[in-house]
């Protein structure tokens, strides 16, 4: 329905294959390699055999827009590629160097980032030979509100000394990750919108301490999410990416397309997660008849249908938006997918669960893991009611000015 | 998102000029005059007065596809009109000749009727001079199974003989009507499909009765939703639309158009339900603040606009397939905006209702009346029920060819 | 499970056969007579006969806690009761002169009223000679904040001078109704529990105006719920219930009582609709089976089941509580149930109306009249919203209070 | 509200004074000497402490309805301190050796065993010293509907032979586990009630295989769910509960009490994330409020209490009603707790997990445990689709009869 130009259906399709002949075969193989390491965190060989393949297909920074460094796919071209790899979370992301939060902090050194931050970090993440973690949010308070940031960084002399405590630092855990972007404050009383900066550390700066990893519904991801601890950790000024205070109008510019590859890989999820209960549906028998005829599983799977491609149309406008009119144009269908996408993924997975009764609550299919990965979406990066209190203040201001119209 | 072609925009324009100028005003007029003429069922001459301007205006059978009769739009380039529309349902309908059921019967005596059907009944249809009904639905029997439909049309000499009970014939109490189209079995015996036949019926043909008037939630509708009672009436046997045992397949016919233009209306009447949930929430305190600074509200408004697009964009989608692939290959989605459209519209306005309190229930706003009118639409042309089994079925199908595939 | 006395069980099955003999039989004739006046305010024969019948059965003023003009059931023993009535809302309520808000104000006159009130309204209210309303709700402000009330009752000499507009003043279009008890302020500046008082106001008093009957959805409810304008209206002082200030007092006071009856009463519309649903679905056929063979439909019968039963053990609760530890202990319960039971009803009546299509939103059954009248029980009385706030205040203390007492 | 005796009473407040005394202290130390094992399946000296306080406080084998092993409590009694053990469902149960599902396999040896069974198998689980499991769900079918089990136990001369999977064959990795009860098929051509017996089998018999422990989410219960492999295992036939084609009548018996004890568990749990809900709303600030002030927040506490004890209110009925008439008669109740309490704990979880954001998905607080465990009771005994299935069933029966009665 929306127009993509050939190059991106070619892409697609391109896409399509790699997972049907290298994606999903490795999926039993990846499960083993990791039971057979003992390590939750281990990396295992199958990623880089994927990665290595995915670069010669070309099927490389699919995300990134700049010509340069990949195809330069539009939000709305990308979007529908994120969706694909949704479908094998732990797979495809990161085969196609397209893995949070590597794309957010790539697209950040991109934009922000010195010579010699690129030189340094952005090309070693370009080539997938590196990994890198993004520290903003805070245990001690709600960080959903900006203001309530406690990281100090402060200017001493040619360095900035930073002291705080960030948790939920997503890959920090990565075998491969050499680098964190920090969000801090330089300064705290300045007007809110300006206190905070973001910076390059790199994770051996002496005084980062990687407390513990958070497990999620009691998994250990493999990428980790640290608490991260910043006792007088100094680095040279030049670690700042664009200038003192420009941290929140940074934040705003990554925001945008993680929100779309979020919510287009969530989607992904709802998708194999349809396509897992119709198959135990129609394989499982009770009182005579395989659930899949009986009409309260044929109203979740027609349920299922209709809110995922409601939630898909949603997150394609809104890339199609940030693509034609600006993220700012575009900010109540950015929260909106946020609060939309996850809910509509968690309530197709929960269900799929439901019929696959034991099995779906244990590793025997990955709806568990789907549930425990969508849940924190509900949370991270603001949770469901800051966006939808962004969505209900634009609409009264609508209205507002609607009604002065008059 | 949708790319749609600068005439539509243009349309789009002249009609939103229309409601501002012409609609809106005249609804405080349409209110006075029908509760000053004591009949439900009126005729106000408000109406005709809009329906002349609209004329004049060029704004008059926007719905039909055929550029003959009206300016040819697509479906996708109505669906928008549709929902301005939606937003005055009491008149802009009427006022542009885009009033259901009389725009899926003159689709149908575009398509199947013959020459004298048209000149008969199509074109003062088309010229808004006579309004017409459609009787399909049965009291005795669950109607959403074709197969149940009761009535007998039986072939005697030139003639068919009608005998059978209607129900839920809308428009047939509206004081212009003059013809029904009517749906029976001509082979009762047939295969399941084959079974049925459409016939034109004028009204004042002996052995119709109208039996009743059929409330919803209280309300005498002015267009009437009539019982009908078929005995022994005798038509030509040119009274049939195509030929004997294709009912099944007109019927198919009219039915995606109908969707996109319900389900189209029902968003703009969401859209008019959000806006007075606003306007009351602002204007309203208690214990200190406004209801609009309470966060239950702020939930309400985002989840009402959330939902309010996805449902849009949902139905555009519909519409966009039915133009360039067919109503066949959009079964899934007219059969899922059918389910989502209502259900949204349902739950924005029941929220409206709630803000404003006992006002919300009354007749000082018109919330009370849509909550009813969409009520019906999750019954009407089969329940939601029937259509979520015809996605799942359609589902189902999908994913064992998937399967079988591999 | 409860338990309730011998003699309220024999008051129990006294009732059921009541409905049995009386009741339910007198349905159709009561349509049917209400059809024939041709006004929806009439008040038809067949009432007074069953008023007569139940009075001579001992079934007369059941509600009332005072031994001298009834049984003298507790909370709990007449809530067993309230249900059954709620079965058959438009007859059986009126019928044992256990018709709201005339249960209320009979209980604030007995409580509150002086011997001259007693003598010329609540000795014919208990004898079911003539009804009453009482007139809260102003159009004009939020009235949950009772704060918000501008009805003003200032004193002239002997009398007070009443000026205001007051809305959904029920029963106030009955045939019978004679007397207000009206609640405004004597002192608009005075702390804010102390602002009101309540004044028994004759109906024919100069000064007041039934200005219109507001309908619900589309129904003219026989009793009406009138918008009263007072202009000048004087009263003797004697008009005072209690003392000047006592308002807020008072409406405390009747406040508990009427919730019961009102939850109790739509939990027995909800399982009347319960059994209509299921009559339905035993009758119907689609796609080669009845309704009630189908999954969906059986989850919502197996949901009703539960939903019901939960609501009513919580609004028993409620009156077990208020007559052992009086309605101050019970206040989360009394709130608790004006959000839950509603809320149960009107999704089992919902559901009803989904499975009888079109005859559900139609007057062929009650359940769209159901519908409507329990929809204003959301509203009436105060929202849900601001009962959640009330539980949820009361618990956010609890917590404080436990965590300061470790 | 429920009259209880005095005893039931002062068990309450001393298993009170337990839990504030010993078993909440004793939670952080658990968790530290589990974390400090490194072993999932770790048995920690401090439950042993709390074992050997409560059997000297005599709050001990508190769940057995037998007075010689405990104090003979009803179900409704032992229903209340049920609900305070799932407040700290780690410890309390465990301590007070109240943990299923040892608890249903002592009932079920104390009605069904030999004496030979008792001595050897009852005595020391009443007394804590082992722990057992039950083995009766399959992973190749649904076990659901009992007649699709395909374990088999083959008469042998004086033995049987068994041979199956099992699996979520819970409490089969505690470290005292010494003992399984398993279901299978004797007669599986007999009649579809009379095809199960129930044999107890000692975990170290020869051909007993512990393939794997299933992780729920992806936690590792500390008791562990085993999938159990039965390869020509032989017992002896007194292995036999009761008589040959007695398994389902067995499992019937062993239905009603675990079913009270997961829900009252259950609400324990939703208790205590309520309370944690509340704790986080007070504590955590945003945009210049604390979270309990805003009314989306307080909504959600409200319709946690409201919810919670509508469920709680249906379990004490389903067990008064075991108590007093029986769990035939209580077969709707006990089908109707089993859909109501989870789903209603599972509510209130998710909704303090989102309260308390990334805290609330790792494991500084019980919360994700709590909500992993809960999302099994959807599943555990069948899903919530067979006991709605159960209750549509009973409903429909109960209509018919009352149809035919007029």
């Amino acid at each position: 329905m929306f127009d993509v130009s050939d190059r991106a259906k070619e892409y697609q399709e391109r896409l399509l294959s790699f997972m049907d002949e290298h994606v999903y075969p490795a999926e039993a193989v990846y499960e083993a390699q990791m039971r057979e390491s003992g390590d939750p965190h281990f990396h295992p060989p199958v990623l880089e055999e994927l990665k290595a393949e995915a670069r010669k297909q070309g099927l490389w920074n699919l995300f990134h827009p700049d010509p340069r460094w990949g195809p330069g796919l539009t939000n709305l071209e990308y979007a529908m590629l994120a969706e694909t790899m949704g479908r094998s979370a732990h797979l495809a992301p990161e085969a196609t160097n397209c893995n949070a939060p590597d794309t957010g902090n790539m697209e950040v050194l991109t934009l922000f980032g010195t010579e010699e931050h690129k030189e340094k970090w952005l090309k070693p993440l370009l080539a997938g030979e590196i990994a890198s973690a993004f520290a903003m949010t805070e245990p001690a308070v709600a960080s959903s509100d900006a203001r309530n940031i406690e990281m100090r960084m402060v200017r001493d002399g040619d360095d900035y000394v930073l002291n705080g405590r960030k948790w939920w630092t997503s890959n920090a855990l990565h075998k491969n990750c050499r680098v964190l972007i920090v969000m801090g404050k330089t300064d705290p009383d300045g007007p809110s919108h300006r206190q905070q900066s973001m910076m390059v550390v790199p994770l051996d700066t002496p005084g980062v301490t990687l407390l513990r990893n958070l497990p999620v519904f009691g998994y250990q991801d493999r990428e980790g999410h640290a608490e991260v601890l910043f006792e007088d950790v100094r680095v040279p000024h030049t670690a700042l990416l664009a200038g003192e205070g420009d941290g929140f109008m940074i934040s705003q510019a990554r925001l945008g397309p993680g929100r779309i590859h979020h919510c287009m890989r969530s989607i992904g999820m709802a998708e194999r997660a349809l396509d897992l209960l119709i198959d135990r549906a129609q394989s499982r028998t009770t009182f005579g008849a395989p659930l899949s005829e009986r009409a309260n599983i044929q109203d979740w799977i027609a349920e299922a249908r209709i809110e995922i491609d409601m939630a898909r149309l949603l997150t394609l406008k809104a890339a199609h938006l940030m693509d034609t009119v600006g993220n700012k144009q575009a900010r109540t269908e950015i929260a909106a997918i946020k609060v939309a996408a996850p809910e509509v993924a968690l309530k197709v997975v929960d269900r799929a669960i439901q019929v696959h009764g034991g099995a779906g609550v244990c590793d025997d299919f990955p709806l568990a893991s789907m549930y425990a990965h969508l849940r924190t979406l509900r949370l991270a990066d603001g949770p469901d009611e800051v966006h939808k209190r962004t969505i209900a203040l634009r609409e009264l201001r609508r209205r507002e000015t609607e009604r002065n119209a008059r």
